[in-house]
């Protein structure tokens, strides 16, 4: 069955692939499938078309016949119980590398996502001074947290998962900001989760897609 | 086998029910599983017996023989692919509730998190009364997209799943803004998971921990 996902038609970050698409095109490509990919602008994602697939109009989406999913932890997830590649067989193992995709997206994105968005987008507002150590020193607890349980491990529990795809992915975010420098441990992990070649691939799809030349009209 | 979660020895809400473990305390109801709780205090809570069973020092926790589990919307799948009462039989509806659990977590709560937070500390900081109505637009955004969906239906997909139990909770803690009232679909949706048996039980034990007599020394 065909499987297609939505991506930005152009991603803000210019193809740094920061955007959520790429955490499903890597889980697709950890777990081998093809699929297709349907570029949305930022005017179509508000539209009842796509927000018929994303009650937030927000992108990824992911169609595979009748079936319609939205959140990449959810898509990831899908694809993990129905191939392998992303799950653990044993049952409580399975259940632990879900502790870890929850914690990657509620746990380390909230605070991550405040800080970039800070940077980028209150610098002239009011406050930012002040706000800025406190968002930095959430953070850094976030890290030092999951570098004392990382140790001297490859991955979160056991072998690769789809825990440590959505962990890497979330961590990527904070390249620009230095502080993943601060944990070599983290860095380290980091650096582990991009050199997969599953996920250059994904990296090298979301890359082409938002480099390439403007449409001729 | 035993189930054993933890909750704070006292919740900061001074038993509101918005702490996470009344999330698992729920779904834990719904589902008609006995449980025992450990309470936790703050200190506690970031020593090394409690960072071995969750990396970031939170609450709560689930433990059932061998395994440990943290994150609640990890424990609640957990329980839900587990026992009847949670998840639906079928496959992509399964799939779809996933959906909604991760967006409560991912998409509703950073936003409704990040304008309680700041009702609470930031009053008095520089910056506060700019940035009060952008954290205001922000979740009704959310709500509105949110409402839409939900049309005239009970519940998010077909009957009541774990994507509704996560999402009522998360949208609890708006209670105090009054944002919930501005749109009665949703304001009506979560009365709805209120007034759930299950969920007045797990209310109902938080609040017993929350409003004990101080221990005699």
């Amino acid at each position: 069955m065909t499987i297609t996902i939505t991506a930005f038609d152009r991603s803000p970050d210019g193809g740094k692939g920061l955007a959520r698409d790429v955490r499903v095109r890597w889980a697709l490509e950890e777990a081998g499938l093809p699929y297709d990919v349907r570029l949305v602008s930022f005017q179509a994602m508000k539209e009842p078309a796509h927000l018929a697939l994303h009650p937030f109009g927000q992108i990824p989406t992911y169609e595979e016949g009748d079936l319609t999913l939205f959140e990449t932890g959810a898509i990831v997830l899908h694809i993990g119980h129905r191939h392998p590649g992303l799950l653990p067989d044993d049952a409580n193992a399975r259940s632990r590398a879900v502790s870890w995709m929850f914690a990657a997206v509620n746990t380390l994105e909230p605070p991550i996502l405040e800080l970039t968005m800070a940077r980028l987008f209150e610098r002239d507002q009011p406050g930012y001074a002040t706000r800025l150590p406190t968002l930095e020193a959430r953070v850094r607890t976030r890290l030092h947290q999951l570098s004392e349980r990382l140790g001297d491990a490859d991955w979160l529990d056991g072998a690769f998962s789809a825990g440590d795809l959505m962990m890497v992915h979330v961590l990527l975010r904070l390249r620009s900001t230095g502080l993943l420098d601060e944990l070599p441990r983290v860095a380290a992990y980091v650096a582990r989760g991009e050199a997969r070649p599953a996920y250059r691939r994904a990296f090298a799809a979301q890359l082409a897609v938002n480099t390439r030349p403007p449409a001729a009209n």
